[in-house]
């Protein structure tokens, strides 16, 4: 397999964007990586989009975006990993640059979230998790974190605090983010008296509906070095999927699909967690941050919690989560966040996060995890410095 | 990149199967590719699938199939691009065993397109073609496939009888696929006077709605060799996009996104269309069939439809064209269309095609071309004997 770089990114602001349709949001996403970076073509191009079928009534992205973006021909394809699409794209690109098949290969992840009325959205997301012995009794996404909640409460005497504490550090971040769809602050008192959306949830514990889109360019380690721009180093990439309904899961209060695609990319790597100086991670609601830093192993299982509390993983902590607002304050609209992760991840390893969140300490590794439905599949990144 | 082989293909029967989920569908497919290969395991799965999500309600498909099917934390990844899903399925695995990322990939594809009410199905499928341009306005996939009809008449002089040819030639072969929808033979007279969808396309014209799942094994030819079974080499894999919107084309009675895809895989394989021996095409209307195999290169432009009429496609032909029965008389489920021309141009290539459809010229080189929308992208492989 052929050494593979990150060599530009681009985004667009995330948020309620009325003005902008689901081929506006990719295109101007997928335009800023390509000036980003500085190459002069793409090869091919990746989607990750979770379900544009049941929000704006469009599949074939491949050939849509394709269109829009003017580049006759060009192999585009689409993936699907429900809120770990995005994710997905970014492994598929990386395959298909390692493998010599293409060498400049555009991870784009797109969603349109606030077009469907009533309650579609809901329903939309639903369909992540199990239609037959989830959904179709009621089940929807914020009942079935509360039960992971619940459970994490219950095994390790995980607090309203800190669930709490992980949307204040992640709104602090976000506010420093000038794509971040709420980029402003708020206190704990704010979190514990927001509505109450699926006990112990809050709506305040609740990433939001969000349109955005973001994109990637990757290349070969050689082809990067020619471009003589700032790039990153592709070094681990990990996919794992597990039980989709809740209650086949042999541990409720552990992501087991982040274990073990975490395992897997720092093994490619040659690193162990201690390796890794920050990371994005999939906080679509305050306890799946707790729960995953703990399933990656950032954190000893119930230690994930106390460790937000303490500042652990604050911009100034000794292991900084979700530098860029994570999905609470940035937004997550579900099929790009997985490459929104790699764009943060890519800006603080180049020093070029903005607005004061630059990490000081000098980071050389970075880690994305991206997870789908309540953790029926994970994709894990781990990215370094040239 | 290293030398890939298909080592094994399963497929559901195709049909109105009311008593079989998606779920069901995609697990008995794949466990029959599973046991037709002689692997003991796979490392990594692609599942074709266009819109499950409008469909059945169900998106996350890497989760709930790897579920279903009891392998844990396996990679497992959904693509789409329309009805080429399977193609794409198919070209996604290649890649992943040629970069060196897995050994052992399943291509999937499954649609379970019967359980939406009323005309549900065809809004579905319309989320292929451009939703604010095209479908917004009323236009549907027989609509749109029939002003391809008009042009390439209008154009080429292409006549009522050359499309009834291709259905009649189709159910012909399909006749004797044991998976097909409609296995049974039909007369010129039956298509021409069975009832008008949109004029000059009559139901007979139209590949049906069908529930149905396929699967392939894919590794590298020296594990392949190890497994002792039949296999056969992949050569050859293009993929090609182009405008969405009809009225973006440059030209209405050519496929270019084919053309493009099939030049890509010729090249790869080292291959002419001359060397071809025959091949599966997406004939999800009879001009679809006609207007490929000009795209192709396997006709001149314009003489598709003659070639059809005296028969040179036929199974004793000079060039079979889907010997499988083609999507119009197997069925087309189709996210799984593109997996199942593979199972066919595998058998065709193992000498293991059923009921009298085995070609008698001993072919060497087959050719599959999936296609997404009216033509927004295709995939095109090259197969040949080991």
């Amino acid at each position: 397999m052929r050494d593979v770089a990150v060599v530009g990114v681009g985004m667009t602001r995330f948020g309620e964007l009325w003005e902008k349709s689901l081929r506006d949001l990719y295109v101007e996403a997928a335009l800023s990586a390509i000036e980003n970076s500085g190459v002069d073509r793409i090869d091919s191009m990746i989607i990750g989009c979770m379900t544009s079928g049941l929000f704006v009534g469009q599949e074939h992205l491949g050939s849509i975006m394709a269109d829009y973006l003017g580049i006759k021909h060009l192999p585009a394809s689409r993936v699907e990993s429900a809120c770990a699409s995005g994710g997905l794209a970014f492994r598929h690109a990386f395959i298909e640059v390692a493998s010599g098949m293409s060498d400049i290969v555009m991870a784009g992840g797109v969603e349109k979230m606030t077009d469907i009325s009533g309650d579609g959205a809901t329903y939309a997301l639903a369909t992540a998790a199990d239609q037959e012995y989830e959904v179709f009794h009621g089940a929807t996404f914020p009942g079935l974190y509360a039960l992971i909640a619940v459970a994490h409460m219950e095994k390790y005497g995980t607090t309203r605090d800190m669930l709490a504490a992980v949307a204040v550090k992640n709104h602090d971040n976000g506010s420093m983010n000038p794509n971040a769809q709420y980029p402003f602050k708020i206190t704990m008192d704010m979190v514990k008296s927001s509505v109450m959306v699926a006990d112990p949830l809050r709506i305040l514990d609740c990433s939001p509906i969000t349109d955005g889109a973001a994109a990637v360019i990757l290349t070969t380690v050689d082809i990067a070095k020619k471009l003589g721009k700032a790039y990153i180093k592709v070094t681990g990439s990990g996919h794992a999927t597990d039980a989709i309904a809740l209650h086949s899961r042999d541990d409720l209060t552990t992501i087991a699909a982040a274990t073990a695609a975490a395992d897997k990319a720092l093994k490619m790597a040659g690193k162990t967690i201690k390796d890794i100086d920050f990371a994005e991670v999939h906080d679509c609601f305050t306890i799946a941050e707790i729960a995953v830093t703990e399933s990656v192993g950032i954190f000893e299982p119930g230690k994930g919690g106390e460790a937000v509390l303490k500042g652990e993983t604050a911009l100034d902590g000794s292991f900084p989560i979700n530098t860029s607002g994570g999905l609470k304050s940035k937004g997550h609209p579900v099929g790009a966040t997985g490459v929104a992760q790699i764009v943060e991840v890519y800006k603080q390893l180049t020093g070029s996060a903005e607005n004061g969140r630059q990490l000081k300490n000098n980071p050389k590794v970075g880690m994305a995890q991206n997870m789908g439905g309540s953790g029926g599949s994970s994709l894990v990144h781990i990215l370094e410095v040239a």
